[in-house]
């Protein structure tokens, strides 16, 4: 079959859409019409309905004989699983070949099941027809304005930018979509694979590394299907500094028989996995919250030219909680030069006690911080400062400036990578603050270290393999 | 000296406040004013100050001698360290001898400021005298509508309730002031500890411990001072079911030194203090978030009997995230009985396969919810139910009722414990219809199932120990 990068650019893109079995009974079709309304499509959909004049507003057809003579350049499929292949064929005889079925009841379902699938394999590869599915809720692009996405749980629109999903499961996946898009993150291509009859979610990890619009890939991974393309894109990802942040389930044995079940596809021996996705350069995380964290602190910092972390606070306590945690996930607090300290010394109040994680102490942190955040600057020993930041309540605050104005007077430019750590709760209008100025806050220290430490190793991979 | 509860509780529910070295300079007095004034508080401030004639619009004095008559009962020192003790001894002669020191400069500043508070220790123990502090910011008392709190951070007001909040460190206090604040939990006492030159963390422990107002401790150590005390305290929390959920800095080398140097206390070996904590019953976590969780939980959810739980979602892909983190945190997922696996079966679409977690499947969870749970609330390997939960995005959600009224139905009262997973963004709205109903729902799973370990194990802990 013709796997290649033009071929599911041509997938990613339909204009000219046939759905057949759009049905007013459930929320399928009428949630694809919306979720590309909104995204502006300018395509067409063509409901099959044997019997419905028109499905969700748009005017339908009987039969696929009965539809129009127009360009059709996907098909839509969401008839049952018995009427399938036939409807394929039919579609297949108008020249469509790309094609997302949406049908249920295959390898998830058991040996009958599975020889189901196994029968529609092989009639798509001998018509050299490009499949995503069964059991999927298809794909948005919002890049080229195009989807034929049937959830209705992906909360807002996503707009165009660098972040792909490609995920074996539907609903993780909308869980994912939602906070990347209350993250404010951009999205290249969203794509969910399902059973993986013919497009494997290896597949489109291929085709989204050499995407021009992707710049990260996040994953949700219930099972492989294919490790040497797997190891072949995470290959290719690394050479061009694309990170991959993987969910995969099945570190437990339970889990491992449920992502059987689900798709179909073979979970494997969690360990050797683990090990494998390490060696790839795979970032692998344990929820879709950390996945996300992981992704905004890509999205919007800087790599890191080295791992020394500088921390300051304005408290001796959170001092102590941050180094904890920062051993817990293994980043590297390293002591700070001499000559850094006699500077912060002259600066910060007398009882203060340079250090790292630093505390500007509580009469320190009123005033000087730029000072501080510029001696920082010029410590070699470290790559990347974690600088108190305060949340402004609202547009009026008047003393939040004062303390992040030392970093964001750098306005992302600084010569070493700048992760705030936010004091005070995040409040929406923070929130839409944080986002506009597109900067990482660590709201949360747990998580936010975790991501942190998947940031520098990353780094420190992309440098070992470039030296 | 007298440290009995009553001494105590008459020391969190001052009246007539002498407040020395009250100034316009710094925010301290002017922030416990508005902190007092917020809580409803009817008792009175007497601020000295040698030279304004009122600050924070309140009518101040020259002299500690000048006062008025008037039935002091509680003094604050924020003078600079050379002045406190005489300050202290004059407070003493107006028969205050419930004092708050504000003032920092002692122990965490080095070996003459250790000498400082050792003279200033002894000054208070031979004159009976009950000081909280120095290098503190004392402390909020909701139920008696008394404060003297000088942070400027805590956002919201607390309402009475029974969490009690202890820490060493200030700011972090107030970071898990806000949240708990924001998370709608009722606070006993909040209470700041300083350098605890007379009155340590482990005293208030004592003390909260037979509160009648406290149901909860939340607690943020840096170092110990009175481990039998501690462990005494911890004894009788237990017996009477009163969780500690702890953070207790200086698990990394780093961490001990900087709770050393920031309020003067021994941090120790963490494997022995760590495994000392789990002894005592008390619940160690990792970061304020996580400690939020933790309470919300306990606040909102009637311990489990046992310590099977089952899960009910709509997605394989979620089942497995969810299994997974269950064992990441110890979590018993036991395997449904095959009584319940039949009836399942009987009400899920044929392609089910009932499993624990229990994917209902995107058709099943349409309808028959009602039926899922009231099967689980009758299978006896289980004690937790963690039912799907839609969060309603606003008040004209149609949807999300019909599959939270699974277990909305029972309105906390059902023979299991309920801890509903979110799916769907918790929005301001959701947010608040939780709030309102009381209900503990885990927005992110990898801390929510934390959360749930600590849970769960307290829950056997206490079982344990009654058997």
């Amino acid at each position: 079959m013709d796997n290649s990068y033009q071929r599911l650019e041509q997938f990613f893109s339909p204009r000219h859409i046939v759905v057949v079995g759009a049905s007013t009974k459930n929320f399928w079709f009428s949630n694809a019409v919306m979720n590309s309304s909104s995204l502006g499509f300018d395509g067409t959909f063509y409901p099959v309905n044997p019997s419905a004049p028109e499905v969700a507003g748009i005017k339908a057809y009987k039969t696929i004989e009965a539809l129009p003579d127009a360009p059709f350049d996907f098909g839509v499929v969401m008839v049952k699983a018995a009427l399938v292949k036939d409807t394929i064929g039919r579609l297949l005889s108008l020249g469509i070949k790309n094609i997302l079925l949406l049908t249920s009841g295959y390898a998830e379902t058991g040996a009958q099941g599975r020889a189901l699938q196994l029968e529609l394999t092989q009639f798509c590869k001998e018509n050299d027809i490009m499949l995503m599915g069964p059991n999927c809720l298809g794909f948005i692009n919002p890049h080229s304005r195009s989807s034929v996405f049937v959830g209705g749980s992906v909360e807002g629109v996503p707009v165009p930018g660098g972040i792909a999903v490609v995920a074996q499961s539907g609903a993780s996946s909308e869980i994912l979509m939602s906070k990347l898009i209350g993250k404010g993150l951009g999205i290249s291509i969203y794509s969910t694979t399902g059973n993986e009859a013919v497009l494997t979610a290896e597949d489109i990890l291929e085709y989204l590394v050499n995407d021009a619009d992707t710049k990260m890939i996040t994953a949700f991974f219930e099972g492989f299907r294919d490790i040497a393309k797997l190891k072949s894109a995470a290959k290719a990802a690394a050479s061009k500094s694309i990170p991959i942040i993987m969910v995969k389930v099945g570190r437990s044995s339970r889990g491992v028989n449920l992502a059987s079940s689900h798709t179909g596809a073979l979970a494997g021996d969690d360990a050797i996995i683990d090990s494998a996705l390490r060696q790839f350069g795979i970032i692998r995380v344990d929820s879709i919250e950390e996945m996300i964290e992981t992704a905004s602190l890509f999205s919007r910092c800087r790599l890191p030219d080295g791992d020394g972390l500088c921390i300051y606070t304005l408290s001796g306590g959170l001092c102590g909680m941050y180094a904890d945690l920062c051993e817990k996930y293994g980043i590297n607090l390293p002591e700070l030069s001499e000559n850094t300290i006699e500077r912060l010394k002259e600066i910060l109040p007398e009882f203060a006690q340079p250090d790292n994680p630093l505390d500007v102490t509580g009469s320190g942190f009123q005033s000087g911080l730029d000072q501080v955040f510029d001696i920082l600057l010029e410590e070699n020993r470290i790559s990347i400062i974690a600088p108190l930041c305060i949340s402004p309540p609202g547009p009026d605050d008047i003393f939040s400036p004062r303390i992040n104005s030392a970093f964001l007077r750098y306005s992302g430019s600084s010569k070493k990578t700048v992760v705030p750590i936010a004091f005070r709760e995040v409040n929406a209008y923070a929130l839409e603050f944080f986002k506009g100025l597109n900067i990482h806050v660590i709201e949360q220290p747990d998580i936010g270290f975790k991501a942190l430490s998947h940031f520098i190793n990353y780094a420190k991979y992309i440098r070992r393999l470039s030296s």
